[in-house]
């Protein structure tokens, strides 16, 4: 019997469909040395489909994806269709629908990797971000459109079962990782919620009698991760924060194409999802020189996650091998190609 | 006849106690050359007077502040009161009752200072943060304290008026430092708002025919910042991503303790507010050994917005000349006393 995984594909627009094309090829190799197979659905919801359809996904969309074990997508967005509508027509909906509440960002200096600052070598930090409530919200509108009065509001919500489940995964995340957790907070500007963040998560933690907080004001943290990155280890942060830190963090390490991201279903009720930090970066699609380690290494997280953790293994040490014997994509200095990359990485799976 | 400037001077807490006294001095000195005088009226407004009264400062401190030519202040906050009682009984009124709308914060390499990386000899940044409404806000609160549904709203609110006039502030900076302005937005993930931001930013630089918009998200802007630094050179931001990438930039160029805010009232109905960006810093008050450079840079920007532009670009390089000499405290690793580095600098201003 073999073991096999449905997995919806979403190449998505741009780059998205460069990187998880030969990224998929990648999974398939491993899979086939590791006794496994992965079963695609390939799915066309993307910009394109938008201007078709006025959908991004289909009506049934959420549907289909939660029959699957997993979902990897590639990137979204094009300058032809607003990016609130991409992103709130398909990513946005994903992590909620999927109750994907934890998205976790690791970063660590991959090895041919120029950091932005020299004595990055100990870097290893994961971002715990919460990806479904928090700052984005559509609770908000206009006021007087069109009028000098004009005004917008947005809600920020944050709820205390929400903070709490973020605030435990990353504690135990913590645990493992030294024992000082990081929280990203705001509480001296923003009154209402970043209080009750700073609350709630000193509670939760205090069930971890291994991890201490450490509780860190958003701007004074990235003026850190800056000066000293390596004195964090794991951070746990609202939606926001958490997006800003992860490419800030990406940044430091060098790169935001190298940067992977894995919205989880802790739980498993749900079909988690595994895609780069990166975008669509239209300027380059189609190219074939887009670099396609930010979409291996998420797609190693999937691996992981689906329990083959001895494949995950194997393809994150065959980008990090042909990282270290100097084949890379032009972003990060090389000559090569993103199907040249990808099979560097296949040759060295074995 | 002598010109006389009343500032009143609010030390505030740990500190900001440390580097405005040295930092009044050296303004009384290099005043003393250029033929003006300043009337300090230095308040006690601070934490400890909130533990004694319950206030940050008297019933009608606005008014008080109301009759003075700008307002200098050091630094507010203690372990011993939560953040957001100093914070918003104190800092943030004098923003608001004042309408110092725009929160100006410069930076650059000073001579003497380690960079974050290399190759910053160019760098040359200034964010234009929008000072008085956006994601601070009074609006919001909790819902079912102490249940498990307990949850906390906070309302971001951003106005056709207030994003404009910050945004032609910006626009005439951006016309002086090459004619690109970086607006930090987040209208893929943040729908109400950020797109609403960007809407008006592009209709008000539209009537600036010397500047463009170049609109970045805040999280790719954070990564930027840290891999290309010099490529940025004038910012406008929303309160609190301008409250972010401030500090990200004061650590790209070594030091939070270097840095000023200038919080504006351009049209100069009201009184602005002159602060070093650096905080109380609980643990090392009173030693003596805090870096008045931020306190420094901060006065100078008074001066010159109190038409004193000679007296402001003497005390600038005063200060930068005692670096350049070596001349340093402690957290830039040097061994000058927060008073020698300020005798220093009066030594250099002939
Ligand atoms: C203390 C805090 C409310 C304040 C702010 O965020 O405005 C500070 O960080 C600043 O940058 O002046
Ligand atoms: C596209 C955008 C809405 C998204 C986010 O902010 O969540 C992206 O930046 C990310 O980090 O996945």
């Amino acid at each position: 019997m073999t073991r096999t995984y449905t997995i919806d594909s979403i190449p998505g627009d741009g780059i998205g469909v460069d990187v998880t094309e030969v990224a998929m090829g990648c999974v398939d190799a491993v899979a086939g040395l590791h006794g496994f197979t992965v079963n695609w659905r390939v799915r066309d919801w993307n910009s394109d489909l938008y201007l078709k359809t006025g959908r991004m996904m289909p009506v049934d969309g959420i549907e289909q994806l939660g029959s699957g074990d997993g979902i990897y997508l590639g990137a979204v967005g094009t300058p032809d269709v607003p990016d609130d509508v991409t992103l709130w027509g398909l990513l946005i909906p994903i992590r909620r629908e999927f109750d994907q509440y934890v998205n976790l960002r690791p970063m660590k200096l991959l090895p041919g990797v120029k950091g932005a600052m020299p004595g990055l070598e100990d870097l290893d930090i994961v971002v715990v971000r919460e990806n479904v409530e928090g700052e984005y919200s559509q609770i908000g509108g206009r006021f007087g459109a069109g009028t000098d009065a004009e005004f917008a509001v947005q809600e920020s919500v944050f709820t205390k079962a929400g903070i709490s489940r973020v605030a435990r995964y990353a504690a135990e995340a913590a645990t493992k990782r030294g024992g000082i957790l990081v929280s990203a907070t705001k509480s001296n500007g923003i009154i209402h919620t970043m209080p009750f963040w700073d609350e709630v998560v000193a509670r939760t933690v205090e069930q971890f009698p291994g991890v201490t907080v450490d509780k860190v004001l958003i701007d004074a943290l990235a003026a850190r991760l800056v000066m000293k990155p390596t004195s964090v280890r794991t951070i746990v942060a609202s939606n926001l924060f958490g997006d800003i830190l992860s490419d800030l963090v990406a940044g430091v390490a060098g790169s935001i194409g190298i940067a992977p991201s894995a919205n989880l279903n802790p739980e498993r009720r749900h079909p988690s999802m595994f895609e780069p930090v990166h975008g669509s970066a239209p300027d380059i699609a189609g190219k074939g020189i887009a670099n396609p380690v930010g979409a291996l290494w998420a797609a190693a997280m999937m691996l992981d996650h689906l329990g083959e953790a001895a494949a995950a293994q194997s393809l994150t040490g065959a980008f990090e091998s042909a990282l270290a014997d100097g084949i890379a994509t032009p972003d990060l200095g090389g000559s090569a190609t993103t199907l040249e990359f990808a099979q560097e990485v296949r040759a060295r799976l074995g």
